[in-house]
């Protein structure tokens, strides 16, 4: 018998995802599960998007182009223009998700055994995606007691080499919820000037921003032909599921280079990006209201979070996440147990363990990345159960 | 300013779409061009698989599992037990189009610089996702002289190093569109089994085989954990848009390994999941109305085709391609022509060059892939326009 290849047997499972079978035998034995492990929104789609779908009047649903449908690319430069991003459809290419996008920055910037600077804790299917890439993630880490702020440009300047080609951003960020501010995104626009580095910078949650400071988009850097952004509609309209995301570049060759694997699959979804293009108009008060909600959620979710003993989460600034420390020794083991062993009232709650979101072996073990995408009354129902689970995880 | 990745440079560029920004130009200087160059049916997507868009109650258009939805994957074991297939759900998992299952079974199967066999012509895209993963294509030759059959046992024992670990099949093939029959397969099969390869076999022709032979899958010949099925609804119901196909195996660490590659991109299109399995039920009707509407044009359109002067084509036996040789040295320079320079009526049509689904240089100079995709009178009209193209260019 024919085994799987060495690369895919040395694949990491996904900390987000490993523990979902441990989550279906508990539903299946009628066990409540608050899902906190996953940012799958519960808000609804806008009702334009779903509108679309009942309005697709055409026979064939056929290949879109590889880069997109024309008139979604060019209703995308106007929402970029709202973030001071300037763009013209012709630098837009619609991916299958940003997930697509990630890989597809990956390809055509490095090449295998090439390496990329990520900071760690950072969102694990990256490393995922670099293993598929062939390429090679060095990590500076950045510390709950620093709030998860950007590290010295010391320390990434001990982790580039001959080999190092980009820096890999995820602002604001997953899993931190970190956003990085104007000073840091200077300090790390002259070190990829320095060192002629691609900054890839992941944007998704670009809209998810709390604490009244303007987002920077690394695209308004001034920095055109190193930056590529990663973006997604999933988060923003609560359509994860229509796999619609961009790589965005003013860097011709890099755009050109992405084009020839996106003729390789054809073409993103068409029907997501009807969706997609009917979200973008609109929707101000869709996204004015989601704004208020994932604030508000933030807000209660991070203050009872420090109430619970020994628990400690700093306040992030955006995106819907945060990573928490807890009174365990191993995170994995105690999410896991939670599935498989603790019920409070019928219900119990999931996590995602954080040391898969680290590269460095023992950081994170007693972290976990927990999504605010619940209703604050579920939330509060989560957090109930989450402290009944520590006392008796800790008292077993 | 940084530079693309070297392997993205070396990327080749789709022949089927290297010819696009031609034809757009034609077409919009008012010329009409007939695509005979891409497998875009021009039939309807069942009304069952459109009217699902209509149905959609959801309000939160989430992610879907990893693998796909249940019940889609629970009908298409039905769907395959029609052909002879026994499956259990859990051992399809449905991807974004037959697309990305090639590149999965590559990555899961195979590590970089190891070899996969294929037979040239082959399609050009499998070529590029051979690169994307890293793995080193070698081919067997397939001629228009012997109508593309199996080559011999031992064309395939020359080409198997050390290194090897499966042969690729795409049966029916895409682009000369060969049905391989029993015999072949049996030998294909004992081949896979001396060398202890994997068979990848792409089989989403399967419903068009004209000839009253019946389809053998890979998956029927008795070497279970040896079969990787590519597999996707996009021909079969005329929706390559929604970006639904699937990998189908029963070998299980195969099936474990391509999860996690999975699990990284989070979840397939949704929506084109809603369409697929609406398409599966009670479209026998519209099935059968596409086989007999592809099998008249195939009649019409191979016979019309021998008729010009200088052409040839064999009689495919199934898929809606064949490759036929042209009375010109270049044929890409011949396609390219066609859009750039001539019309006829106001007319013109466009192909894909061949020389882009071989990988020994040299061969298929002559050749192109045609689809006969367009109704009987449009490929009457695209012929016409080919034989006066042939003439005018050949007396330049």
């Amino acid at each position: 018998m024919p085994k799987p290849s060495e690369r895919g047997l040395q694949m990491p499972s996904s900390p987000i995802r490993k523990l979902a079978p441990y989550a279906v035998a508990a539903k299946e034995a009628g066990v409540k599960v608050y899902h906190l492990n996953i940012g799958q929104p519960d808000l609804p789609t806008p009702q334009q998007g779903l509108d679309a779908l009942k309005a697709v009047t055409r026979k064939t649903l056929e290949y879109s182009p590889s880069d997109g449908i024309p008139s979604l690319r060019e209703k995308l430069t106007h929402y970029y223009a709202k973030f001071g991003i300037r763009l013209s459809p012709e630098e837009i290419i619609i991916t299958t998700g940003g997930s697509e996008a990630i890989l597809l920055s990956f390809l055509a910037c490095l090449d295998p055994g090439d390496e990329i600077i990520a900071m760690e804790p950072c969102y694990a299917n990256y490393i995922s995606f670099a293993r598929t890439a062939g390429i090679v993630v060095k990590t500076v880490t950045t510390t709950i007691e620093n709030g998860f702020a950007l590290p010295s440009i010391e320390a990434f300047d001990a982790a580039i080499t001959p080999r190092t080609r980009a820096i890999l951003l995820s602002n604001p960020n997953n899993p931190t919820g970190y956003v990085f501010n104007a000073e840091e995104l200077q300090r790390l626009k002259e070190m990829v000037v320095r060192h002629d580095l691609f900054l890839i910078s992941d944007e998704v949650y670009r809209e998810f921003v709390y604490n009244g400071v303007p987002f920077v988009s690394a695209l308004t850097l001034g920095i055109d032909d190193h930056v590529i952004v990663i973006d997604s509609v999933s988060k923003r309209y609560s359509e994860c599921g229509v796999r619609v995301g961009m790589l965005v570049t003013h860097n011709r060759q890099v755009h050109d280079t992405v084009m020839k694997y996106c003729q390789a699959r054809l073409s993103p979804p068409l029907l997501g990006q009807l969706v997609a293009e009917a979200s973008l108009e609109g929707t101000e008060g869709y996204a004015a209201a989601c704004y208020q909600e994932y604030k508000a959620r933030r807000d209660f979710f991070i203050q009872a979070l420090n109430r619970i003993p020994g628990v400690y989460s700093p306040m992030p600034g955006g995106a819907f996440y945060t990573v928490a420390s807890l009174p365990v020794e191993d995170a994995e083991d105690f999410c896991r147990w939670c599935l498989t062993d603790f019920r409070y009232r019928g219900e119990t709650v999931m996590m995602a363990p954080c040391a898969g979101f680290y590269r460095t072996p023992g950081l994170g073990r007693n972290e976990v990345r927990m999504a605010y995408v619940l209703k604050i009354e579920d939330l509060q129902r989560a957090l109930e159960v989450l402290q009944a689970a520590l006392e008796a995880y800790n008292n077993r």
